[in-house]
């Protein structure tokens, strides 16, 4: 499994995914699940997979070389599209492409040829945006209501964003947020795994903020997910029933 | 959807269901899904459930049944076999063969026919045992390794009991876990509702212990779910990055 978590807020975007991949648990490795894409000034965007590895890859492959071909167009290049939302669509169909054709050589295992992505970025003069797209290539949009999306194991992570993450969280406590959240999955899920990478992309940036990959043995997260724990079980001791 | 926990520590069991029962969004009702079967100082069993409505119904009234059918042996009836061990093998037959029933009467929707249910209980002389019996019929027990089960929607409050849960956990702190377990879950999704059913059963009790129901308006519970908020948002604000 997998577990990615963007916000989209007032002040920027911030996405974390963890790194583990696993084909039944004696196959489990390490990939990176967070790619961006940028023309600094111009555009920047930041994709995240859940799901089927060769299908992500494979997507995400066919993105790249259709960004490189000399004969893109902005319908088929997310590098050209003149708009975020259009690069969902682009990215939509090729996803859904893919799925069906890995799907199509796996007869009954067809079901797991199926992954779904978070898509966030800015175009110059354009808003920030954040999308969900799912396996047959329609997505869903983050807003003010609800501006966090999830993809992989997402439940364990859900309540410290429930509690703490509006559109006006600042970036610094929206990174705590997004490593909370994976700091409890992590401890209910075994088959979500470190390193982890972060990203920030600031509002009209258009460019990667900050970007920064976080190993198992980072102090710092280990520090947070320590007192973390800590402040957790002194919040505990003082409640009353 | 459910969600059932059940805590099986030094000093007794800890159990709380919601009682939210959907069939579609529009269709939500409130119906007991936590049943006790006593016979003070001889034996005390408490049965938890999550699933189709209509198979956890069929497969109590069974139970109740057998229970009270004067022919009953220690082979059919909960309040006559000799372990709890026995009573999970009587509950969990009982469950399957509704399962099958109802499944095939049900054709393509077979599927949704399924159950499951936490069993805990002790008898005179013998230990308090706790067991999750799938759908099948089939069952596992809480060891001291794990020592809590949960049914039906338990992902969300999953990381609260990893964190402070442990057999030496008093029964005080216990109810409190549950409680915390369930507000997150309660938060997090829309398919679990109050009011609440809550019951402990100390060690040796033969008996229950306590049992409450917590009502929406409750003003205990209402208190400790905004101070764990509280709590919560406090120990975000102090964590560092």
């Amino acid at each position: 499994m997998t577990y990615c978590v963007g916000l989209l807020l007032k002040d920027g975007i911030v996405c974390l995914s963890d790194t583990r991949t696993n084909a039944g648990l004696d196959n489990i490795s390490t990939y990176r699940k967070m790619f961006t894409f940028t023309e600094p000034g111009e555009r920047v965007i930041l994709i995240m997979t859940a799901g089927s590895l060769s299908v992500t890859q494979t997507t995400l492959a066919r993105l790249d070389e259709a960004a490189s071909d000399i004969e893109a167009t902005p319908n088929t290049s997310i590098m050209l599209a003149p708009t975020i939302l259009q690069v969902a669509e682009i990215v939509g169909r090729t996803l859904a492409e893919t799925s069906q054709e890995v799907a199509s050589r796996m007869g009954s295992n067809a079901s797991s040829a199926s992954a779904s992505m978070i898509l966030a970025g800015q175009r110059k003069d354009g808003d920030m945006r954040m999308f969900l797209i799912y396996p047959e290539g329609n997505f869903i949009e983050a807003t003010a209501d609800t501006p966090y999306l999830q993809i992989g194991e997402h439940k364990y992570g859900k309540p410290i964003l429930d509690r703490v993450v509006t559109p006006e969280t600042s970036l610094t406590d929206a990174k705590k947020a997004v490593l909370l959240s994976m700091d409890s999955t992590l401890r209910s899920n075994l088959s979500v795994g470190m390193p982890l990478d972060l990203a920030v992309i600031e509002r009209d940036a258009l460019a990667i903020s900050q970007q920064r990959r976080i190993e198992a043995q980072d102090p710092s997260f280990a520090a947070m997910s320590r007192s973390w724990s800590d402040a957790l079980r002194d919040a505990f001791t003082k409640i009353e029933v």
